[in-house]
């Protein structure tokens, strides 16, 4: 159930028009009671129609829904697409009954062509007669668009003996390089049925963004349309304010569908995990683990099985950390490769432990402090190549 | 003849063992009178051994000769590397008969390996003993690792009514992206036989780089080996300094060996030129242009066929650079495909356009000032990925 696990909420996901492929590609989904928003939005200086809408929106810390089309992003569309976002907004709002300001929106596809408005606003009405709880499932794939499948993640906990549920949905397989990734843009909705300010929903994305989402690579391509929700609408009856759960919860959630988007990258095989350790300060730790991350010779000796650490290494001396060679390990699932400029003799070892399978971690050790941090990342494969050269505008 | 266009020079290009192909991969190149010297390097937090040792003996402005390995960069070798780098510099020296500190090095291949010596100092040998005015192929050849083609330029102008030539050589096709790219490192060599003080020789450099090899990638990977030195001789017997030709001329050189290694980028089919102009300052030109050349969606599109102004759009709001999207236009092949947010429905002509081949220019206007700047790249493939999935350490 996802997106509809925590009570009061109901969802759907129908076939507009809007994906030349005929699949689902309109979600609605809407809180029975008031709820309250926090949300997070791409950093590119070209935000989608939809962003521009609804920054403000969510600043005001109140919404109790959300539409979402796929197959076009309603990106570089000038005043034309906000007025289009703004439409669309407003004839979902009244298609449930809900105040227009309280109804956001977000979409993701081809950039700079405008809605078919025609097209969604028929799918939203299709998508409203459709509402029930047991539609999350139709909007997660409605959300879709590259993604060979669709990521959910729901968790329950307890406050004051009460349970409640933190519930989410995401989308997104390229274009990820979130800095809080366009065409495969990254989207996620979570709702839950605790009560909560906004502050404290605010808080609980902060928290859980710089080690979720914004610790993910595809391919290095930051989307116009990146965004985030995190609605609570107060049915389960118990505050999630005070409650230490709360967002070590809201941050499992996200790490769980950070983890699916990238093991769904666009024509990846595998996984790759860059634990990054023993570093001066927190932002050499980011710094290095992200540019390895980043990097399409590591991913793609990866994906050819080579426990390459020279292109480790490589990535390592562009990241402009902090490095002293003497001290720097690198290790391959599991198999220590280097340490300090010493060959280790072990690459065999290690290219038939990657072999095995499974994510495939690359720790280094930078050997001058205590910062770390882990990023994720996928395989470089032929099929990402072809996949992209033959997905057209 | 290039590196040995020029009068005075001599080159030879042999082969030692450092490649496992068993092509030629030793070069020596010197020149039978003393010379200058300035350069470039990488600036790699992890810089090889050579980059290491040559660094300080460039800064004296002082050298004629260098010797390169290929198969084997010498790079994250610790202090062992830079006593192995010493050695070779030192028996080059004394094969040829000049003094050790004059003879520069250079390596490129896979990075963490020591350099097998007893097979580098025996091609050295090998390598003064074929020394001669014709050997500058045979040297262009040895330098290269994953290069299709050798990488040559030749210019000759006149300063005072004699003729100045410089020549030049690279080898370059993966791991470009110069900051002043491991394995497939950028390594450039320029002689020339006016007689110029090192600071003119800097000068020089410093002028052209910007706008040659500091403007190209292929994957975004910047090598800890990358060398630019350009040498001069003065055996024509006139002064560089006051001719408003030489600076040009060794940026003409330098642009054209940029080109071709952009041409031979790993997998490549197409160079693609992106044009960015009306930026608003230098730095937002620079900065706007690198992300869309650095990008692997983009570059995939391109590899497709596919004008997909999108991902363009999406490169530039990624770069941090201003924009203002109702004034951005985007052509591609000489089609305008968006004005200012409009879609000028010529997708199909742009397509048309591209299919006929030659290099794929994408032209942005900012439409905010007078800044502009042409970065290079390559066109992403498959064949990239497979070549750099197989090609082991």
């Amino acid at each position: 159930m996802s997106i509809t696990a925590p009570r009061g909420w109901r969802a759907a996901g129908v076939r507009a028009g809007t994906k030349p492929s005929g699949e689902r590609d309109l979600a609605l989904v809407v809180s029975e009671h008031p709820a309250t928003v926090a949300g997070a939005f791409t950093t590119s200086k070209v935000p989608s129609a939809h962003v521009q809408l609804c920054k403000p929106r969510v600043a005001t810390g109140r919404a109790r829904g959300f539409c979402v089309t796929a197959g076009n992003a309603n990106a570089f569309t000038g005043q034309a697409g906000v007025r289009d976002a703004e439409v669309m907004a407003a004839a979902a709002a009244r298609a449930v009954g809900i105040d227009p300001e309280q109804m956001l929106v977000a979409a993701t596809g081809t950039i700079g062509h405008r809605l078919p408005m025609d097209v969604v606003l028929a799918g939203i009405e299709a998508a409203a007669r459709a509402l029930s709880r047991d539609g999350a499932e139709d909007a997660a794939k409605a959300i879709c668009t590259t993604d060979a499948y669709t990521k959910t993640a729901v968790r329950s906990f307890e406050i004051d003996g009460v349970t409640v549920t933190v519930g989410g949905m995401a989308k997104g397989a390229g274009m990820i390089a979130p800095r809080m990734a366009p065409q495969a843009t990254l989207l996620v909705f979570l709702t839950t049925d605790a009560s909560a300010s906004s502050d404290v929903l605010r808080d609980a994305i902060d928290r859980a963004l710089p080690t979720s989402f914004n610790a993910i690579t595809v391919d290095g391509c930051m989307s116009t349309s990146d965004t985030v929700l995190l609605f609570a609408n107060g049915a389960a009856g118990v505050e999630a304010k005070g409650s230490e759960h709360f967002a070590q919860v809201v941050g499992e959630v996200m790490s769980e569908l950070a983890y699916a988007v990238v093991a769904d990258g666009e024509g990846a095989s595998r996984v790759i995990r860059i634990r990054l350790s023993g570093a001066a300060s927190e932002e050499d730790a980011y710094a290095a683990a992200k540019e390895v991350a980043t990097s399409v010779l590591v991913r793609a000796a990866i994906y050819g099985g080579d426990p390459n650490y020279g292109r480790v290494v490589q990535a390592l001396g562009q990241a402009g950390a902090r490095i002293d060679t003497e001290r720097l390990r690198v290790s391959m699932a599991g198999v220590e490769l280097t340490i300090g400029g010493e060959d280790t003799g072990r690459v065999d070892e290690a290219a038939k432990a990657l072999a095995e399978g499974g994510d495939a971690v690359i720790a280094i050790d930078l050997g001058l402090g205590s910062s770390s941090f882990e990023y994720l990342t996928c395989d470089l494969t032929p099929d990402y190549v072809r996949f992209n050269a033959e997905y057209t505008t």
